[in-house]
């Protein structure tokens, strides 16, 4: 199952990290871009040496599918191939794409997505707005293949407040009883290390949010956005994890596929920029992190 | 723009109709099966069908992402051609895909969908569970090439109320809220008709709510799922109208495409009873609604 495969991934690796694989054709450097004709084609050679550089340091990854979707029907194809060539390296594989919708349409997303469809991630994020019609399908999925799904809670962006963050009479805030609804969406899909393919997406630039959650929200592992780039640190996302140092993924795109940037780099040289980035973020973390699960 | 096109469109042909165009491939009957040898090639030939059966009674169609991408990299193509050949017919297409995320990423969905991106929707559906971040992005395309967006307010599905439905400490309800702040993400792109360009989804299964929000979202326009599979009737979503008959659309995906069955038809007629059921549909909402505006 989904849950404890993450889980032995993590530990494996000795790094919570998910490779956000968020390619504009912006980022892909000029070598690569003048060997091809088509965009997409450079973007996967581009996705290509980003996994290459990086499937021995972080063994998840993330696609974020606007990126893909932006470059058309061609760019639906680079997704599959992207996502096949990931899992080819033994990453696991979590699509971005936040889906959404109720009955009949929810079962074609999560069929799409999760079971017997072409594109085969591993797990996909999903917003739950709509309630249990619109979350019941992926959970069958995640039960019937071995599947995970991540339903947003928290988001890591300035203005999540302006729903999420309103006080219910309960006296809760919207995002803690969405928090409450993904923990019992959760509780048929349990794995052997306590914790549930049914995740929760929790922004790190809300550490205080982040740590409470993570006490009320015992067996719900976290994907934690907005590292690096975001703001985020390894300081605010420590309370992501347990006492155990498990329970939680964290992701970064643009640190790792900007990396070059930051440390003034030539885009050509964007490949060995992005390894020593990683390897930074994974010892960062293992210095903010008590890892008692990992050592 | 388009909140002036879809009420110039509206009045045109006398119905406030949607077409919604979900294809399951079991939809289409064994004659085009059977000459086609991609599943997709099939579906294409029947979404053309329908629309040219259907586009000089209804001036709308909505395709349901889902089932696109059900179809693997090669449904998104067929998304493409099925929205563009929906165009060639002068509908005005709405692509029912509920995307959300914020910043760089919802620009990447806004270009793709609304801006220079291949697939060219006039509107598109979105979620506005991550707030203001997740929809300007969406709202500046609208501005810049005159497109649209509807907003989930409240859901046609039966447990929509677990989230929607929750009091918060102003007395209102969480939809209620998302109501507040779709009608002020509305003000910036008001057409001549009184109609923004951005609009609110709300199920014709909850005519009370419907009614309530017509009277609260007074320059939001509908977008009305839930009639006729899903229970609603043309009494249901009268309310959804303004006194002059304008400010919604009324969808009927299943109602439609599965229309031989009701009417007890061969399946190979599905294009005869589509048209029937297109006619009965457009009679049973002009009984129903006050149509001073169309009249």
């Amino acid at each position: 199952m989904f849950a404890d495969r993450l889980h032995e991934k993590v530990l494996e690796f000795k790094n919570p990290t998910v490779l956000g694989l968020d390619p504009l054709y912006d980022y892909v450097p000029k070598s690569i871009r003048n060997s091809f004709v088509s965009e997409c084609d450079a973007v996967y050679e581009y996705n290509k040496k980003m996994i290459d550089s990086l499937h021995e340091i972080i063994g998840i990854v993330k696609c974020q599918s606007a990126y893909y979707e932006l470059l058309g029907p061609e760019g639906a194809l680079l997704l599959k191939k992207t996502m096949d060539y990931a899992k080819s390296k033994q990453m696991i594989v979590i699509l971005d794409c936040k889906r959404n919708d109720i009955g009949s349409t929810a079962e074609a997303y999560a069929e799409a997505y999760l079971g017997n469809g072409q594109y085969q991630a591993d797990c996909i994020t999903v917003n739950g707005y709509l309630g249990s019609d619109g979350i019941t399908p992926f959970v069958k999925k995640c039960i019937e293949y071995g599947k995970g799904i991540y339903i947003l809670v928290k988001t890591s962006n300035q203005s999540s407040f302006e729903l999420q963050d309103l006080t219910l009479e309960s006296g809760r805030m919207v995002y803690e009883q969405m928090a409450e609804l993904v923990s019992a969406w959760g509780k048929s899909v349990i794995g052997r290390y306590g914790y549930s393919s049914v995740g929760a997406v929790v922004g790190a630039t809300y550490p205080k949010q982040l740590e409470s959650l993570r006490k009320s929200m015992t067996h719900i592992p976290f994907l934690v956005p907005g590292y690096g780039a975001q703001g985020g640190s390894a300081f605010d996302v420590k309370s992501a994890f347990d006492s155990n140092g498990n329970g939680a993924v964290i992701n970064s795109s643009r640190g790792l596929l900007l990396a070059y940037k930051k440390q003034g780099m030539d885009h050509e040289q964007f490949d060995k920029a992005a390894i020593k980035e990683a390897l930074l973020m994974k010892e960062q973390l293992n210095q903010h992190i008590v890892w008692e699960g990992l050592k």
